[in-house]
């Protein structure tokens, strides 16, 4: 049996995200599998170091698969990346231990969420950026993030509120970066809840728009219900920028 | 009778190019003329600076419309905004003397050639650069651009052999930046042939990638013969950025 890692990026505007659903065949997982079905001759099983929702990209996805065969890396990459939409692509496909599971042994996730913040749209951002017409207070949005950072229960930033697996996670960083147009929120951490950046993003907006103060923070993250945080941010801005593991 | 300016930008990667069509719906040309004919209540003729390729985006075209009634440019824009799709959007709507026509007045246009210029695609960029994987040579297109800025017979660079009027063209600057591993060539001229931008573009790739160099192009330019030149290069790099009218 041999294992390998494959990272991918995707424009996950046409997909319904990543994980394969029986109703749709537009879901990475389902595109990367039914390809390297026919490469390797047999149904195989991606494993993604988590899923993205519909509408979210990835910069730098990681996920493994196991097969009987030994493969030749480099040729994988190239039948995948000849074969797949070209929405979808293969950076590197690496051999490695049969141990490797790529949302098992993943230490830290980044994430990067764009907001066009400017009175007019732009068309060539309209997939790739939330928009968000309003003047954003970076000065308070960058509080408010200050008061993320940490180890927390993030239970109020989780969609998913019958989770019974722990809640807490640790988030190492969160950056605001303004470039002209855009604001860039990069996120850096041990592992995210089921739409925790969008909800962190949700919320960040809101303090920028001026309708929430940044101490707020505590209060939601106090309380451990989803409800006191702010809405979920649309998928469009939102990419998987990048999964690390042990050297 | 009222004259109005519009100035639009648009993804062009669904369209087949600007002008209307009897056989498609899909022409950016007919998309505003549909728009307006139903603010207006009768048919409308939008007249475009010039018509884009199939593929090519646009972030600032320049059209004019008359029409009978009397209206108010900023609720013309926010009709507009709302009921085109949302890869076209206009940027500013004004009023202007019935004398004014957005090709026939135009005294400058200025283009973008967008290059992905690195060994691996980017399923980002896909729609919006050409893709050249092979490293190019930037100080040798810089040469080779050198000698087709000026007042010219660009008839090499004409898809159209059979035009009958001149091809003479004053080409103001031809200015080549590179960005990390985009190279972005910008063009500014009185005006441009069919396919002028492109086959320019795709001859100053050859001379990137060593197939020419750059000393052909005043042979290019003395033949007046559309098989001298290069390639025409892809639709999809090519960007109309601006079009300047007299003050």
């Amino acid at each position: 049996m041999y294992n390998y890692k494959i990272t991918v990026q995707y424009d996950g505007a046409r997909y319904k995200g990543w994980q394969k659903q029986q109703n749709t065949l537009w879901t990475i997982q389902g595109k990367l599998e039914a390809v390297l079905a026919e490469l390797i001759g047999n149904e195989v099983e991606v494993h993604g170091s988590g899923r993205t929702d519909a509408g979210v990209h990835a910069i730098g996805q990681v996920a493994n698969f196991k097969c009987e065969q030994m493969l030749e890396p480099e040729a994988v990459k190239a039948y995948m990346n000849h074969y797949l939409p070209e929405d979808i692509g293969i950076l590197l496909v690496e051999e490695v231990p049969l141990r490797f599971h790529s949302r098992l042994n993943a230490i830290e996730k980044q994430y990067e969420y764009h907001i066009w913040n400017v009175a007019k749209p732009d068309v060539f951002r309209r997939k790739y950026t939330a928009y968000v017409p309003e003047k954003l207070d970076i000065q308070k949005m960058q509080e408010a993030a200050e008061l993320l950072v940490g180890e927390h229960d993030f239970r109020s930033f989780c969609s998913n509120q019958k989770m019974k697996k722990s809640t807490v996670r640790q988030l190492y960083e969160i950056q605001i970066q303004s470039k002209q147009e855009e604001i860039i929120l990069t996120f850096r951490g041990n592992g995210f809840l089921y739409n925790m950046v969008r909800i962190m993003c949700g919320t960040l907006i809101e303090v920028g728009l001026g309708k929430r103060i940044p101490e707020e923070m505590r209060a939601i993250l106090m309380a451990c219900d989803r409800k006191m945080a702010g809405r979920t941010a649309q998928p469009e801005g939102l990419f998987l920028k990048k999964v690390v593991y042990p050297k």
